[in-house]
C-alpha cells in the first residue's frame, strides 16, 4: 500500500535511466575501456516558432551528479536482469568523479551550443546521460515557453496556474521554479511555493460560487474569510450578474475598511467582457479593481488580447505553459565529441548520420556584443582557442565536487532577466524570428571538415 | 545541498494543490459548510484525433486519499500564508472520508462520462481536487496515446522509449506504466522495470560506437558482454557499412553458439533501408536477425512504415508517445453536481458559463452492446435510475477506506485489452473517427433542462 511515490526520491535516481546506459556501461566495464571522454549537451535545432532557450535545470543536475549511488536494492535488481557481478561490484563503489562546465541557469543559448559538458571516465560519463536529458529538456523548455509568455504580457503579472494538467508531481514542481524564473510573480502550486520560496497566488473555484444558494452569498462567504485584496470569480452563471454581485460586495467592504482586490474572468470573449466590466468597475467608482484574467491562454492569446485593448491587469496561465502545448519537448541531446587515446591525448570525435551530426572536440562558446551590449552572434571554437567574445560555459565542478556557488532562485531570476534584455528584440518575436547567427571558429571547421572526409575514407562514402 | 527531489514524496502530497483549493477549504470552515457535496471528474471533449480514452490512474488516486495529511512542517507554512489557526487545527486532524465511485483501470470513456466519482464533506472533497486532475490527466492522456501506437504496430512489439524527453522524473515513471498498460512490451525505464515489474530493454547508442577506432571493434565488445540476442546500431556512419559489420559479427556470434538478436536502425528513410537490411540479412541466412527501428516514431510514422511496407520487426517508441506530443494534456476536470441542504437533501447543481457547462446529479454511466459484444453507444443518467446497460462506475472507497482489491499491472493491462477489443474498429482509426455515441437518460436531461430554466430566470437571462 507504501510507495505510490516514495521511490522517486535522490537515492534511486541511479536507475531512473534507460536500460541501455548501464549496458554499454557493463561493456565499457568488461572490455575494460575506462578512458576519459567528453560529452556535450546541447540542442539539436530550434524548435518552430522558438529562436532563443532559456536554459534552466543545472541545480538538478550537479545534486544529481554530486549524490549518484547504487545502492544494495539496486544491485540486486540489476544482477536479476543479467548484469555481471564484477560489474556491479563497480557500481557499488561509484562515484561521478568527473569535470562539468556548464552555463548558468537562466542564460540565452542557442542551437548546437553546448550547454553542459562533462569531461569523465566514459563509465561515468554514460551512465548520468538520461538523467541530465530528461532535466534540461522539461526545464529548458518550460522556461523558454515562461519567458515568451512574461515578454508578450508587457510587464503586466503573469501567474502559473498550470498544476493540473502539468506531466505529473516533478512537472508540477519544476513548472513553477522555471515559470519564476522566466519572470512570472508566481505560482498556485502551494508546495512549490514552500519548496522554493516562490509566491503563490489563488482565487476560487466555479465550484465555489456552485455551492451557495446566490453568487452572492459565495461572495459574502469568501470575503469573510479573505477580506484583503481578494479576487472574485464572476462568469460561474454569467460575468455581467456576477460584476454586479462583486461590486455589492466591493461596497460593503468599503464600508468595513477593505478593498476587493479584483474579479476573474475564466471563460468567453475576454476583450469584449474585461472592456464592459472596466467600465461598469470605473462607473461605480472601482478603479482600484484589477480585472484579472485565465482560461486557455498562451503568448499567442495574450498578444492577440493586449493588441485588441482589451483591459485585462493579470494573466493566470496555465496548462499551455505547464506542458509547453504547442511544442512539449525540445531536441536536447548527449554526444561524445573526444575520448583519449592510449597515449594519453584527446582525440576528437564525431558522428556523421544523415541530419543528425555533432560537432567534435572540447568546445567552448564565444558570444559577442554589438556597441550598445546586445547579443550579437556566438561562435563555438576549441575550448584551448582564445577568442575574443565572452566565453558561456564555466567550470562547476571539478573531481566531482562542486567549484559553483548554487546561486538563489532570486538570483537566477535576475541573471535570466538581465540576460533576456541583452538579446536583440528581432529574436523575441512570437513567429518567424530571424535565427541568431552561431558560426564555427575557423579552427573548428577545419577540424570537422578533415574528420569528415577521415570517416567517409574510412568507410568508402563519398566526400 | 540536499533535498532536491526528496520533497516529492507522499507526505508532502496534500501541498501539491492549487492556492484555491485552500483558500475556498478555508472558506467554508470559516463559514461553517460542512456539508456532503459529489463532484465528477470527467474528460470534457475528445481531443482532435482522439475517438477514446483508456482510463489510467486510479491507484495513485486511491493511495493518495488514503494517505494525505498536513504535517506540522505544512502547517506552519500555511500560517505564514495567512490561514487562521481554526483552519489549521482542522488540517491537522485532517482525513479523507469520503466515498469513491470509479472506472477501473484500463477502461474505455468517452467524452463527459464521471470517471470518478467523489462525495464527501465539500471541504475534503474539494482540497484533493488538483491531485487528481494531475494523476488522471497525465495517465490517462498517456494511456490513450500509447493504445493508439500499439494498435497501429499491428501486433508487433512496442517499447517504450521516452524518459530522456519525458516531463521529468514521476512522468518518466508513469509513462512507463501506462505505456504497458497500454500493450507495450516494455520500458527503456529501469526504474520504473524495478517498482512496476514492467520489462525493460536497451540496445546501445551512437557514442558506444563512436568510443571505438573501428565500428566493427564496438560491435564484438559488446557482444563479449552481451552474446545472447545483442541489438546493434548499424547507422552511426552508415547504415551499409554498419550492417556489413553486423553480419560479419552475426556470423562470429554463430561460431561460438550464440544468435545475433537484430539491428538497430534511428535515422535516415526507414522504409527503404529496412528493406535493403532484410534482404542483405537474408541473403546471408541470418532471417533469424530482427530489425528494430526507433527515431521520432509516433502513430502516425508507424502507420505509414508499415502501409510502405517496410521490413521493421519491433518499434521503439519515445519522445512522442512519453509527451503526447500531438496533444499533451486532455480537459480532464472536476466538478461539482450536487450538494447537501439544510434538510439533509442533495440537491444537483450545474454549472452555465459559456462553453463550460456541467451535468448535474449523481450520475451512473451505462454502456449498451451489440449483439456481438461490442460497444454500441452509452447512457449518462442518474445512479438512482434502472437502466439496462452495463454500469460502469464501481465504488473503490467508502468512508475513506479501500473496499477495492487494487489490480496487479498484468491484471490491468489485461482489462484495458479486452475492453478495447471490444472498441468497434471505426472509433480507432488515427484520423477523423466518428464520435461514440454518449447519450443521456430522458431523466437526467430533464433535470438538466429544469436546471437551466431555474438558473437562466434567477440571474434574467433569456432561456
Amino acid at each position: 500500500m507504501s510507495g505510490f511515490l516514495g521511490f522517486c526520491n535522490e537515492k534511486n535516481m541511479s536507475l531512473l535511466t534507460d536500460f541501455y546506459e548501464l549496458a554499454m556501461c557493463a561493456s565499457y566495464f568488461d572490455n575494460k575501456k575506462l578512458e576519459l571522454a567528453t560529452f556535450d549537451l546541447f540542442i539539436r535545432n530550434m524548435p518552430k516558432n522558438r529562436s532563443y532557450f532559456m536554459f534552466a535545470g543545472l541545480e538538478q543536475v550537479l545534486l544529481f551528479l554530486k549524490n549518484v549511488r547504487f545502492t544494495n536494492e539496486h544491485l540486486v535488481y540489476l544482477k536479476k536482469q543479467g548484469f555481471h557481478s564484477d560489474f556491479l561490484d563497480y557500481l557499488e563503489n561509484f562515484r561521478f568523479s568527473g569535470d562539468v562546465w556548464a552555463l548558468p541557469e537562466g542564460s540565452i543559448a542557442f542551437q548546437n551550443e553546448p550547454l553542459i559538458r562533462i569531461t569523465a571516465p566514459i563509465i561515468e560519463a554514460q551512465i548520468i546521460e538520461t538523467f541530465l536529458l530528461n532535466t534540461i529538456n522539461l526545464q529548458t523548455m518550460i522556461t523558454t515557453k515562461a519567458s515568451r509568455i512574461v515578454k508578450v504580457a508587457k510587464g503586466k503579472p503573469v501567474i502559473e496556474f498550470g498544476l493540473r494538467r502539468e506531466h505529473g508531481i516533478d512537472a508540477g514542481m519544476k513548472v513553477a521554479r522555471c515559470s519564476f524564473i522566466a519572470g512570472c510573480e508566481g505560482t498556485s502550486n502551494v508546495l512549490a511555493g514552500k519548496k522554493y520560496g516562490i509566491p503563490v497566488f489563488g482565487t476560487m473555484a466555479h465550484s465555489f460560487i456552485m455551492s451557495y444558494k446566490q453568487e452572492i452569498d459565495a461572495f459574502r462567504a469568501f470575503t469573510r474569510t479573505f477580506p484583503e485584496r481578494t479576487t472574485l470569480l464572476i462568469d460561474t452563471y454569467d460575468e455581467i450578474t456576477g460584476l454586479a454581485n462583486a461590486i455589492l460586495v466591493a461596497k460593503e467592504l468599503e464600508k468595513s475598511g477593505y478593498k476587493l482586490g479584483g474579479v476573474r474572468l475564466d471563460s468567453g470573449d475576454l476583450v469584449k467582457t474585461s472592456k464592459k466590466v472596466r467600465e461598469k468597475l470605473d462607473n461605480n467608482d472601482l478603479n482600484y479593481v484589477n480585472i484579472f484574467a485565465s482560461g486557455d491562454l498562451d503568448e499567442f492569446r495574450i498578444a492577440d488580447l493586449l493588441e485588441n485593448s482589451a483591459r485585462i491587469d493579470c494573466f493566470g496561465v496555465g496548462t499551455k505553459l505547464g506542458t509547453s502545448a504547442d511544442r512539449p519537448y525540445i531536441n536536447v541531446v548527449y554526444k561524445l565529441c573526444e575520448i583519449m587515446d592510449e597515449k594519453g591525448n584527446f582525440s576528437p570525435i564525431m558522428k556523421l548520420s544523415e541530419g543528425k551530426s555533432t560537432l567534435p572536440g572540447r568546445k567552448q562558446v564565444h558570444r559577442f556584443k554589438d556597441n550598445r551590449g546586445y547579443f550579437d552572434y556566438d561562435i563555438i571554437g576549441l575550448q584551448e582557442e582564445n577568442l575574443p567574445g565572452d566565453p558561456l560555459l564555466e567550470k562547476v565542478m571539478e573531481k566531482g565536487e562542486l567549484t559553483y556557488d548554487l546561486p538563489s532562485l532570486t538570483v537566477i531570476r535576475k541573471y535570466a532577466k538581465e540576460a533576456f534584455q541583452k538579446l536583440p528584440n528581432k529574436y523575441k518575436i512570437l513567429k518567424n524570428a530571424p535565427e541568431y547567427p552561431v558560426r564555427l571558429s575557423q579552427t573548428l571547421e577545419n577540424l570537422t571538415r578533415n574528420l569528415t572526409v577521415n570517416l567517409r575514407n574510412k568507410i568508402n562514402l563519398p566526400n
